[in-house]
């Protein structure tokens, strides 16, 4: 009986810690989406994964943001059609339904206004919604599916992005080292990364990586304090908005699964996560870290790392006398 | 009791059925493969989905072997290293370890020995096998991985295509319809099906596939009766033999997902199924099917689609410092 007393008041003293911790960090807790469509997301993972959504037949959505490895391709930028080279950095995927707007520049509200981009974007699938329309029109199982989801068998590419949007939402990573310290798992973090995160506190980086995404929630400038060295020409938000001020600006990136996604940056210039941290440091807060502090932020960064998202290929339906040649 | 009797003895006449319908039919049932090394299997599904084995570190083997697409790219010939286009139609790796050798040419003994060769082709992967083992060797989970397999970190391009062979072999498509009825199964095919399974027969399909892959048995001349009009140059099995007499000549492929695996033909020429039938006849044969024939003939070779693998992407250990960067 007193076993289950001090038992109750230690478990009644952990939730106050979790409960205020979790309150209290400016980094929080990424769960799962629960509650989605199983019929969208199933329809979803087959367009996630359908390369005839690109003119050649041979490029998907997981060409450049691969589940087996993030939710990106480790390039410094993407290969597209007649391996064109991309001009930006391509984002994870992964827990990416958490930004609050899509792209580098933000030039897309969600998820499902950012999945029309790459399938009519020339140096990408390069090829058109009309095309890819046709394409699904022809073969009888994706009418069936997209029938069953949406209740009809006329869709159109709302429907299309709508299925593969709700797939991404599927993609969260819970229970990383960090998330279970968060909830209140002293031992999840080992004392370096505990220390790792202060620092990263203290040197104010959480002033644009918080949130459940450790960022994706604000633009920032690339350069805040220093300017950013670069070959890459892209000009971030200024793009969208044609301001001047909104030069370099870019959507803050995740950190979430940071140790997978390398290379970092708009541009996928540094390789390292440790110089990135220090380049960081750097150029947007004026700080000049030690080789110790780098390391130990870095440490820390290694914790944001998630359950992977389980994936079973799905198994996609032949096409058809009227499906359109591939243009090699 | 008599409804017992009477079920005992409709199972034994059905079991009598079915033991003569397998052995006596020339082509045979497919079965998965049993007792296979989990940790080689697995360690061989990384490998697989592996981009890292390339020089970009974009392609891996299922780019051309998509497990999701009948275990084909679905292209004339695939697309390699910037874009290169292959010289010949990628076969399915669906059930690929049944064949008596493999490649078109046959050039390859077995799937370890296939498996070694497109890493190092310049217009596939690109890669070589020095620089892929450097590169597995500079990911600590790969040594472990492989010390797990095959007892040491010291692993060498045999134990990459080992482990990648493993996996292959697991990707059996067991249960087609045509499976079912070959067990007894008068249901599992229609009317129109076993019609044109005898057709297949009668007109002398089966001297060339036969077995369990329905082809992958042997050797033989494309254009037998009428010479093949293409514009592939490739020679077939006298670019490995270098006799005159081996022209034109290909290991027969098999006709397993032969519905999921177009376009038809080591030069990828033919898209339809039914077109591929009556050119078959045509030139391997001498004989002029007629529509309905070639129609029903096409009803059952849509009956040897099987049961799909299902696979669970593998989630890629990232790289480190000493990984050599993809080489755009």
């Amino acid at each position: 009986m007193r076993n289950v007393i001090v038992t109750a008041i230690a478990v009644g003293i952990a939730f106050n810690v979790n409960a205020k911790r979790q309150d209290q960090e400016p980094i929080k807790v990424i769960e799962p989406v629960v509650g989605l469509d199983q019929q969208k997301v199933d329809l979803g993972k087959a367009l996630w994964f359908e390369p005839r959504l690109s003119a050649s037949n041979t490029i998907s959505c997981n060409s450049c943001h691969n589940v087996a490895k993030g939710g990106v391709d480790n390039l410094p930028s993407s290969i597209g059609h007649k391996w064109a080279i991309g001009p930006i950095n391509s984002p994870t995927v992964l827990n990416s339904d958490l930004n609050f707007v899509q792209f580098w520049n933000g030039r897309a509200k969600d998820l499902q206004e950012q999945a029309a981009g790459p399938i009519e974007n020339p140096i990408e699938m390069a090829f058109s919604h009309e095309l890819a329309i046709g394409t699904l029109q022809s073969i009888p199982q994706y009418q069936q599916w997209f029938e069953s989801a949406y209740g009809s068998k006329n869709f159109t590419i709302n429907e299309v992005t709508d299925a593969i949007a709700t797939f991404e939402k599927t993609l969260r990573t819970p229970n990383a080292a960090f998330d279970k310290w968060l909830k209140g798992d002293d031992s999840a973090l080992t004392a370096e990364q505990v220390e790792g995160y202060s620092l990263f506190k203290q040197k104010g980086c959480t002033a644009c990586h918080s949130g459940p995404l450790a960022g994706g929630q604000m633009y920032q400038k690339m350069g805040l304090v220093k300017a950013f060295k670069t070959d890459n020409p892209d000009i971030g938000r200024a793009a969208v908005t044609g301001k001047d001020f909104d030069k370099y600006v870019f959507k803050v990136p995740t950190l979430r699964n940071i140790e997978l996604t390398y290379p970092y940056f708009h541009d996928g210039s540094v390789w390292d996560l440790q110089e990135a941290v220090e380049v960081m440091a750097d150029i947007q807060l004026g700080q000049s870290l030690t080789k110790d502090e780098s390391k130990k932020i870095t440490a820390f960064l290694r914790s944001l790392t998630g359950e992977q998202p389980e994936i079973t290929l799905p198994h996609l339906p032949p096409s058809t006398h009227s499906t359109a040649r591939p243009q090699i």
